[in-house]
């Protein structure tokens, strides 16, 4: 944190800065200027809040200087993050994006088969399919609930692929991690405490989709709760920022995956799906994602997408998920 | 939703929309314009997503029509919803704005008792205060819980003041039912549909903060799922979105506050302080939403802010709760 | 400037980083803290881009301190500045909202003339109308023109009601200055340098927009424009910011009424009608910004507001705008 | 435009909409539902502005169904639109990316001459560089104006490259279209009416760049203006827009490239460097963008850019550039 003084504060100003900052048991520091003084506070074990100094007399602004998070930060663990399922024949980080697909709900354990199997052969090597379904209106599917996960587990026993889903609530989450392989934390639960601790808790890595109101400072900080627990496996998600646009459900955040390779040491990966909203977005999202060398994109794909209980309109067809692999071969992308 | 055809649309394009349409058990019904057709979809029991037909042959665009909520509409119960505290010594709804006010987090008997008492001496008429805190670093203080409870109940019986306090999940919403008068879920839990559903089956009216992301008609779904299980007692509250402004923490969206009150039955309340995230903005604030006929204020208000384990710097000292006070009696509201 | 070091930075990286700032001219303080040491840019004339720094080796961060606006800001200049009009029988500044009130767009002699008799007398002291329409359609109405401003002047002779009017760019400025008592540049030339330069020449004062786009921070640096030109009689206008909400046109941001008072001397006003874009939404903020003690309000009136050449739909009848006044009156606002 | 009426709307609300639908001149077309009417509005010239009918007894809403702009649309004109420079030995269009790469600003001679030998070099086919400048503060560097404009003749001589340049408002834009291959309007003046009019006379083609703020609706009525005075070569840019995030200066949309190119036959290219704000962004939102076939991209290339006079921090060094445009090759990009 630094404080800056207004170029008329007066000495007592400054010292009250001083001494408020001494009181939390902080080191202030001061440093005279031409202008005006600044006084930067040190040896705080956590960041600051800046407004508990902007209403002193004499303070015209308060400016944070550290980052709020530490076990996400690459300074501090400056290799990458790898994640191995099974036998590490999957492993997750690293810049090789590993492909997730399936449909948004698991609805039947023919549809889920008949779908893994397409985006088996296509190149996938982890199904993703939601059994709770979080929905924005209670008159909608809710999903299958524990029979979701069976059939989920069918479609791993049956296919080889990983199975990654979402678990919506804490008590959700024990069931959930019994049958999983990765537990996805959905973007309206990114600032679910009890959920994140939860997940802290499993032995199971988990996939943190990004809020889509959340900034990336508080996207880390939400994976830090994980962490906090003592889960190590945490995989970042971006999926879409809510803006003022309207040809578009989301907008991706494609500037926040080099600015979170950098300041984090965790695998990210892209969710073209729920970014785009509408079918036609999807391909060219996940094709610019891969360009940028992510860790995995996860993608929806139906194969009734007309039909489908929930999110059909941005489910590619499994022939669009053939020709997106093949859009990703071209490009010299090793799926 | 009215499906518009290109102008180039040929008759089988038309035909297969309306086969989809009527595939789904609903109504088209084409409407021939002068350069293009387009299609209504009639009967549907709720919402249609539009990308279902965005992909079609022929299909220029596809626009919603109708709302997706029903219970909070005033198109279907045009009088205001009254909610009756007690013995309704305070009745929320009909536009004289009651007033909440507290601190943040309560911290311990005194720290609430006192502050309870400045803030009842002021006029306000509820107090407010968190026994559980949602923090966005897991390193913060996250409340007293069940013995914050305690205290709030202990405010009850010294000052008469009626109690409202956050429900951080379905779990500990049992425990807060049972002692506060008002169940408050705050901004990010607004699409915590599990929490939603309870606090639907809860006997107490329920104040439900704007999601700081959310549309108005998502706020407004997220209020039909608490009346969906059967609680009408809902409570609206506007708390501030997240914008690209800088120079506060969210913004006020006081343009909903209009538009809420033609499109909903039920009362609508502002939270100036979450909005604004420093102390200067609280009172000009609280004071524009009062001249907008809302239903209530509520207002973090602290005897010692620069000490206070959660959220002091936007906190009022209790005199300038008083100095508000005054200034909404000048500009002749009733208090 | 501060520039904030890598835990790991190694003594050679922060000496590059003095080095840099001292090749600039300027002067490089280090401030060694416990984990990290910071590094201050002191006697920098104009503010210094992060983006320079944030690329070398061992940095972590490059944080602005100062401000770049200079003239005006409160720190420079702690009065409020008073705009007077005519022989100070207007007075825009100090805190007592002026009203202006008039159509989108001077459509005739009868018309202005009609809505003007009926604003003054509701209390309106400047009769505000575009004679120049920037306008987002290029086969819609454009105003017209100097026409116009000779209209405008015929009012202000029959009714004695200051003038404020658009100037489009920096041509039609010359013309505009000739006629017009204020000087009005709208949202969509913020950041037209060229316009601003040529009101900064003006001998009238200069009513302008924020950007919808614009933060507080850029909208005072385009009145610091006009300002180093040598115009001192600015008056910022609040009107509204583009967010995701879709139930208005814009979102009034309120929040930075109390922020601007505090960080510049200027008047600061508030345009209801254009953030709004609805009818349903004028009279509330108006009476929400006048709570808060602006300088004024300029809001659109139209006598047949459905058959308006622009922006009609956002227009209050002659006689809302009486009740708005009446409205304010008693809110015990001075009209 | 659909105009919803409400579910308790009397025949003689009804009435009144179609009546003041029909005195416009357009024609109403009734549309009984289940539970509600609705009146289609035909026949109109331009569209139609909402509001016009939302304070209507029995209104519910009113839902705009067409779009707004004309020439631009794909609809019109179903082919790609080429635009070619020279002898056509360069051509923007049909989806393989021209690379337009150079300095933000030209500065001299020397510098400008030796940017272009590097990234002619590196496949760029044409220099980008500003004569004009608009800047934010009045206190910064405001271009070379007519020498830079000299000194870019002098590259295309040189080098052979084609010149792009910014022409900041109409008058400029006499003198810019006699030295430049394109024309190029920037951000801050995508509603500059009289800028893009003048634009629309030129026998140049024209780069318009997005407004930071602007829907692609908003930005296809930019580009809408310019061919309206009869200029049908425009080029569209991407160059990101604000929102929420921290970042980076902008988010760069490209959920709008394949939405832009579906709904316009006009070329689109991409900046990444504004977008970014920050070099570590600007290669991978390159490769990202050219991953979706756009039509080019606009990069910001410097030899110094430590010491580079605007926009520095977001330059490429030229070895960056080559290695970008390796890295496009790798992508089996024709460059």
């Amino acid at each position: 944190m630094l404080i800056v003084m207004h170029r008329q504060a007066r000495p007592d100003d400054i010292k009250k800065v001083i001494e408020l900052i001494e009181e939390h048991g902080w080191v202030a520091k001061s440093i005279p200027g031409g202008e005006r003084t600044a006084i930067g506070v040190l040896k705080n074990p956590e960041p600051v809040d800046p407004a508990i100094f902007l209403d002193l007399p004499g303070v015209r602004d308060a400016i944070p200087v550290s980052k709020p998070y530490k076990l996400v930060s690459r300074e501090m663990h400056p290799e990458d993050t790898l994640i191995g399922l099974g036998d590490d024949e999957v492993v997750i980080g690293g810049g090789k994006p590993v492909l997730m697909a399936g449909p948004c709900a698991v609805e039947s354990e023919k549809q889920a088969l008949d779908i893994a199997r397409e985006v088996k052969r296509a190149g996938a090597k982890i199904f993703r399919g939601g059994a709770f379904k979080p929905r924005s209106s209670p008159y909608s599917f809710q999903g299958l609930g524990k029979k979701g996960l069976e059939i989920l587990a069918k479609v791993r026993e049956e296919t080889g692929l990983f199975i990654i889903t979402e678990a919506t609530d804490h008590e959700v989450c024990d069931m959930v991690e019994e049958y999983t392989d990765i537990i996805q934390l959905g973007t309206r639960n990114m600032q679910n405490y009890r959920l994140l601790r939860r997940a802290g808790q499993a032995k199971k890595p988990v996939l943190l989709k990004r809020g889509m109101w959340a900034t990336v400072d508080e996207f880390l900080m939400a994976a830090e709760y994980i962490m906090s627990e003592g889960n190590d496996q945490v995989i970042l998600c971006e999926r879409g920022i809510r803006t003022f646009t309207r040809h578009s459900r989301n907008t991706l955040d494609l500037n926040a995956i080099p600015y979170i390779q950098r300041e984090s040491h965790l695998p990210i990966v892209v969710d073209p799906s729920h970014a785009a909203g509408r079918r036609h977005q999807v391909i060219p999202l996940a094709k610019a994602a891969a360009a940028m060398d992510v860790d995995g994109l996860i993608v929806e794909v139906h194969n009734d997408p007309q039909k489908a209980l929930s999110d059909g309109p941005q489910s590619l067809y499994p022939e669009q998920f053939l020709q997106l692999v093949s859009s990703l071969r071209d490009m010299n992308i090793d799926i």
